[in-house]
């Protein structure tokens, strides 16, 4: 399967202007921080091009917070990947270090973690950056969203590790999958990426709620489309193709068809919600300032659908083809080429 | 020094009329669950009358709402006690229960415990009910709420693991004793025992938030007040009367006379900001419905302090004097006689 499907977005998004000068500050960090250890991990790392999805996702950060934000994503891509199918014990220490990336969040900023690796090191300082200048609201929010992801994520470890990874149906996979994209919190990073906040009435309005979960399905979709051929080389069976190829019993071009198909219409549903925003902000009787911070609040959405859509297209994480020690480690069930959850 | 230390509280709350039905039928559920164990545990158990706690806390609570808020005090207060000053290793099993604990709420209502223990299995029973019928945004704000005040008590646990528990200074020991005085969240279950939700907008205004820390002040103060010699009895310096004794050089009388100071400040402070929430009101522009939910925010804290208050001079958790099994338990180091983090 080809790993650039092209999708019709309705609208475009803006790439941050300090994209170079962060990446460079972000590639000296990730090795500072022992986040990258080896060469191989190093031009594995480079090639997936998290930067380029960073400047997409928060066009309007500014550098010295486009860094922070390229460094956090590089501590949840990297552990996303730490998982080893031939040591199903591991899933215990992914769930303990998942467990300290959620109470980082519910502690004083800038506290040390309990548990000590890179991963929680670089997560706590990445943290006391981002939660500058956020409210309470706005941190508890944060903190429910990635704590939900994180605990979603160990929810797939844990099915790996028992050898169930693909044993879910189509229905129960997409409400799983609204889960492990960890969309949620990334949206609320939005919002400190450009100084502002959501108002707490419209980010509880059933509609603002919707649509945040439909823009989690559609890039979930999206990602499981654009990064097929990597988890099928990883035997990783926590994706929409292989469920439906499975399920269906139908061919793989027919599950990515059926696959494509979900995607546009969660796409669909999500613009047809935009669309009625304007009567939300009427219905609570929102302000002009207020209204702005709702608009960029959607914005904040669009900026991921698209921003992630873009990268996805050519970032070398979801190479179809790939050679050398990090294939050699994928292809062996091994996440990745480095162990970060050890000291 | 006397539990029964009186406050001169200027208003009354009411008492559920359920008290009775509710307290039988939890104090077979605690057996059930196997939260209390022995004989000695469970007159020691009975002795606490946590059911008065939560009749007085959440009066509007429906018979069996009431039931599992029961419930859910006995499982808190239970896993409070679980430290052991003699295995100090002890601490990483309260760490891992703590975080399964803190999951719960960011997991799909009803999913089973990954660490088993009865407090983990208790709580996984009890969050089902507790988050039935409640928004997203109330389960978010509740999971922050719940996940501060467990990280901050496994701080606490560390602290006493490393025999630094009295080296606090009051300033410092204060900010610490309002995240583990686990309030935020006692109210967030008001909401729920009444069956309505504070407007967002209302719940994040700065009068609001700092109405519930100082909320969490008195509260905290005061139990360190009424609870002082069953702190004392089990070498607990967790307590602001021992911190200002052993900061001030002062004598017991004096710090106790100090810390009574602060709670009244605290709570004059507390009552003069309850008196601007109608303005409040009238600057966020709500409506009669909304004025009303606010109404209720505000009584909920007020139940909390005055409920929790009526609670702790009477209780037997805080008997100044105590013989038996659970006194001898508590003077070895050990927080309680039977062990509710293993199978």
């Amino acid at each position: 399967m080809p790993q650039d499907v092209r999708f019709d977005l309705p609208f475009d998004t803006p790439v941050s202007e300090h994209l170079e000068y962060a990446r460079k500050r972000h590639l000296r960090w990730v090795r500072d921080r022992g986040l990258v250890r080896s060469e191989a991990g190093f031009d594995e790392y480079r090639s997936w091009d998290l930067p380029g999805a960073a400047a997409r996702t928060y066009p309007y950060a500014s550098a010295e917070d486009l860094v922070v934000l390229m460094n956090w994503f590089s501590l949840a891509f990297l552990f996303d990947d730490q998982f080893d199918a031939a040591r199903p014990d591991r899933a215990d220490r992914i769930a303990e270090v998942a467990g300290e990336l959620i109470v980082t969040p519910l502690r004083p900023a800038g506290t040390p973690p309990r548990v000590v690796c890179p991963i929680t090191l670089a997560w706590a300082e990445v943290w006391e950056h981002l939660s500058a200048g956020m409210s309470l609201t706005w941190q508890s929010r944060f903190a429910a969203s990635w704590g939900r992801f994180l605990v979603a994520h160990c929810e797939e470890v844990d099915l790996a590790a028992r050898g169930l990874a693909g044993t879910l149906g189509p229905r129960e996979y997409a409400a799983f999958r609204r889960r492990t994209v960890g969309i949620h919190h990334s949206i609320d990073a939005g919002e400190r990426s450009r100084g502002f906040e959501v108002p707490p009435q419209a980010m509880a309005h059933p509609l603002m709620e919707r649509m945040r979960d439909l823009a989690a399905d559609t890039i979930g979709f999206m990602n499981d489309i654009h990064s097929f051929e990597r988890e099928r080389r990883r035997g990783d069976g926590h994706n929409l193709i292989a469920v439906l190829h499975r399920e269906r019993g139908c061919s793989w071009q027919e599950a990515a068809d059926e696959a494509y198909r979900m995607t546009t219409d969660r796409l669909g549903e999500y613009l047809e919600l935009e669309a009625r925003v304007p009567r939300m902000c009427d219905e609570l009787g929102l302000d002009e300032r207020e209204r702005a911070e709702v608009g960029m609040g959607v914005e904040a959405i669009r900026h991921w659908i698209n921003g992630n859509y873009e990268w996805a297209l050519t970032t070398g994480r979801y190479a179809a083809a790939k050679e050398g020690p990090v294939a050699t480690a994928e292809l062996a069930g091994r996440g990745s080429v480095d162990d970060l959850l050890t000291v």
